[in-house]
Formats: structure tokens, sequence, C-alpha cells
């Protein structure tokens, strides 16, 4: 089932204590829809890269059978710009360089082929113009998915709100959910999110997994825990990406297809962070992705 | 089936932001013996007291079937005193007074009616007296369970080595793992500590839950998600009662019992993070421990 991601495409600068990738493709948009090209078609992506952007990258999109209709390239633009160093502890990093390049003007422009899409990612981009994503669609979509983070609560808090009332999912890691809503019990500031208008709310909370929140249940998912992590970047978009992708895929809003979602979204993530940058989501096989899931399972049965 | 839980004995003052407790009952072994004691009998405790340790604290362990031979009782002396208060933040505490008494010089002697236990708790002391314990049982117990801390780790540790040979299960943790070892990674801690002796590693993260780490498995267990929690005091001692009171029940030390032995451990903590120091753990009922490991299952459940 058709799915639109919109969000940030970068050429990132990243270093951890294991190694170092320059220069390579990243942002919220290119994570979400990678992710999501494991389980669905079409993915119709939105963005805006300058001509330095590599012809390479572009191809990889295009393999992964990702609609770049809506991808703007502006002659003589350079792409967005990020630059960090994780310390040795992953859950620690230094932003040493931004440049917003042609991001800075960005304006989400949808095809007219892409306005009747039937799920909807907002990764994370400045809420005035994710709601005029939401706003330029022909018909109601059958899920809208929003990232943000403290930077937007922060600084455009009312404009996120205004937004947050047209989003059916906020998917936010647990300093923001907390930020969001003054307050620090993850249960309470669950609750207090759904009061805004999501009716579901997914709290990530890196190597402790995430948690779902809908009007009936929560449900705790683990993330995988790995012996080697490379990269962190990336992975909560990762995320966003197989949990789409799966509901996509299975047109189905169950609680427990919910859950399963969730559970996909830390498959993805859990791919991620294996690798550098998104080299990991290049090439991954549905055999592996299973197992994956399966691994999961097992990671966390336990009997009556 | 028998179980031996020797440890520390205090009277606490506890501070959060919720509320405070003075002089009132703890100590790791006091957690221990109490949440172990919904599950099986008799339950057999040494430690040590003051003549100031209130008589109605060593009726309610009698009443919980707790088998007092073992503890003595020192005339004249005061019961070994912890002061701390808590942040907003309940991960947070300072310790504001540390006053050992009575226990600056204990000596946990086994009466002869203890010595052939089959199940042993080594709460959080020494590791010398931890050893000293195992060295003076008659028979092989079927399962040693050790708690230790930062402190031993860093003062004692070729003593705790020693002591951790002769141990089948190490709970502690996640910072305590990462130091025990010099690995951040958790999993990898996990394999280093198992070459140390233990052949069951569980390392706690506190609001992120527990793994649990056999030759065969990794388990993720979450933490319940809880709107209102008290005091965290005792919540890893309490997880400890849990997790040895079910397999001493049970006896089974399957990888799928242990699995549901870290689970009754984790609804045990969350019971004692309720209420202020012991109090929660006084009067449970089998239908209310019962009832929160089922939600257990709801929040962790998925399908394939």
């Amino acid at each position: 089932m058709s799915l639109l991601v919109v969000g940030s495409i970068a050429l990132d600068t990243i270093e951890t204590p294991f190694g170092r990738a320059d220069q390579v493709a990243g942002g919220s948009a290119v994570y979400i829809s990678a992710a999501a090209s494991y389980f669905t078609a079409p993915i119709r992506l939105v963005g805006v890269v300058g001509s330095d952007f590599p012809k390479s990258e572009i191809e990889f999109l295009e393999s992964r059978g990702i609609d770049l209709d809506g991808l703007q390239v502006i002659e003589g633009g350079k792409t967005f710009h990020w630059s960090g160093r994780y310390h040795y502890d992953l859950n620690k990093r230094d932003t040493l360089d931004t440049q917003l390049n042609v991001f800075e003007t960005f304006n989400p422009v949808l095809p007219d082929s892409y306005r009747k899409s039937r799920y909807v990612v907002l990764g994370n981009i400045d809420p005035v113009l994710q709601r005029r994503v939401i706003e330029s669609l022909d018909q109601k979509p059958e899920l809208v998915i929003c990232d943000t983070m403290n930077f937007w609560i922060e600084r455009k808090r009312n404009e996120l709100l205004k937004t947050l009332k047209k989003v059916d999912v906020l998917i936010v890691n647990d300093s923001e959910a907390r930020l969001l809503v003054s307050e620090p019990n993850l249960v309470k500031a669950a609750k207090k999110i759904m009061g805004l208008g999501p009716r579901i709310v997914i709290i990530k909370k890196g190597e402790h997994g995430a948690l779902l929140f809908t009007t009936n249940i929560v449900f705790s998912a683990p993330a995988f825990p790995l012996e080697f992590i490379y990269d962190p970047t990336g992975a909560g978009d990762a995320f966003a990406g197989g949990f789409i992708g799966h509901l996509a895929r299975t047109e189905n809003l169950s609680d427990d297809n919910l859950r399963r979602a969730v559970v996909y979204g830390s498959v993805l993530a859990s791919f991620c962070v294996g690798k550098f940058g998104i080299e990991a989501l290049k090439n991954l096989s549905d055999i592996e992705i299973l197992g994956r899931y399966r691994d999961f399972i097992e990671l966390s049965k336990f009997e009556d």
C-alpha cells in the first residue's frame, strides 16, 4: 500500500570509536524509506538535495523501488551536511558541524501522483512543513506518523502542537517525550501526548527498546542485545521505516499488528547499527529480516 | 525447597520527592527473604541487628514464615543505618549517612539447621563473608546466587573473584557488570563474567528491565511501566527474592523456568517500588502476584 515519506536528506560524516565514514548518504527520509522498502511499495519520497548528492545513492534508492518524483535536486546547491562524533558510550555524541545548505529553504511539494498516499511518515523536520504535507493530500490517509526532536519542541512548540492534532502516531525518544509534556514518568507522558492528538505513541529508548501506547495496551519491545554496534546514526529512522513498512504491507492497524510493527521496527534498527550509515540497509534479505524477527521472539518469550 | 538468605539488615531513612520514611526496616536480607516468602518455605535468614531493631519487624519476618535462628541480635548494639535521598529522577540518589554499627563486625555463622539448604542467596556483603557462607554448608546447594556492588568490585576485587568461582548466578546492575570486566557492551560483559565462574548472569537495568544470560539463551524482561514509583529502595533485592523464590518453589533450573523466574523477580520489584521501604512486600496476595505476572505477559507478547 502506498507510503509517502518526507524528511531530510543529508551527506553525513560520522565518527565512532570503531571507524569513520565521510560524506555518506543519510537523513531521515533516506533511512525511513530504505528500511520501509523491505516491506512495501510504492514508496514516495519527498526531499531536497544539491547537485553534490552522489548519483550512486540516487541509483540505490531507485533500486529499492523508491519513487523519486518528489526529490528536488537544486542545481549548484549543496546537500544538507551533518558531522558528528560518537563517544565510546555510543549513547553520547557531539555534533561537530551542521550545514543546512539547500535544506534551509526546503518546501515539500507533493507531485500530483503522491496526493492519494495511504500511509504517511513525517520525518523530523519543521512542524510547519510537516503540516503543509498533511494539508497537501487529496484524501485522509490511513495513518500519519510523525517524528520530531528537542529543537522543534523548544523552538516551535505552538506549530508542533498544531501539527500533532493532525497526526495518528507520534514516535519520539524518551527525553523528547518528557520534554514535550514536562512529565518525567513515561506512562504519564504518553497519556498526556495522547491528549494532544496522536492516538498511538511510541517512545524509543535506544539500547533499551521501545514502548508502544495505544488506547488499550502498553507494549514493551526489547532492543536486540548486539555484541557489535558500529554506528547508531539513523537507528530511530530505520525503526520508523520498519514500523510503517509492516503496517503498510499488512494494512492492519489492530493492537496485535501494531505490536508486530514495533518489533519489525526494532529489527530494522538492529540491522542499521551494525554498519556505518545506511550501508546495512542496502542488502537485507527477507530471510535475514524474518530470522531476526524470530530472534526477537526467542529474546522476549516466556511462558505462563 | 529450603532457601538460605544472607545479607545486610538495616534501619533506613529514605527521602524521595514523594515522601519520607524514618528508620524503617531494610537491607538486602530483609528485602530478599520477604520477597521470596511469597513463593517458598522454609527461608533461613542470616544477619545481624542491634537491640534497637523493632520487635514489630521481627514479628513481620516471623509472620512470613522466615526462620530467624540465624539472626544475631547484639544487645546494646545499634543496627546498620543507611540514609539516602532520591532525586526527582529516581535513578539518582545521594547517600546522606551510613553507620555500619553492628554490621561492621558481622560474621555470618550458620546454625546447624541451615547447613543443608538447597538454594542460597548471598546478598550484597563483603565477598569474604559470602565465601565463608558457601564453605559452611554441609552439601553443595542446587544453586548459589550472588549479588555485589561497585564498592566490592573496586576494593576487594581479588576476594570477589575467588567468591565468583563458587557461584552459579551473578545478579548485578548494568554499571556493575561493565565495571567488573571493563567492558561497556553488556552482551560481551555477560560472556566475560561467565568466564569468571557463574554459569548464569542477570544484568538489572532498573526501569529498563533485566537481561538473563545462560549458556544457551539471552532473555530480555521488561520492567513494568508504572505510573507511580514512590521508592526504588530494595527493588533489586526484591527482584532477587522473587527470582530465587520461584526457582526454589518449582525446583526446575531449565532455561524456560529461568525466564519465568526473571519475570517473577520483575513482578516483585514492581510491587516493591510502589510503597516506601518493605511496606509493599508485607501484604501481597497470590492473586496480585499472578495478576501482575499476567500483566507482564500482556506487556511483552507479540505474535509470529
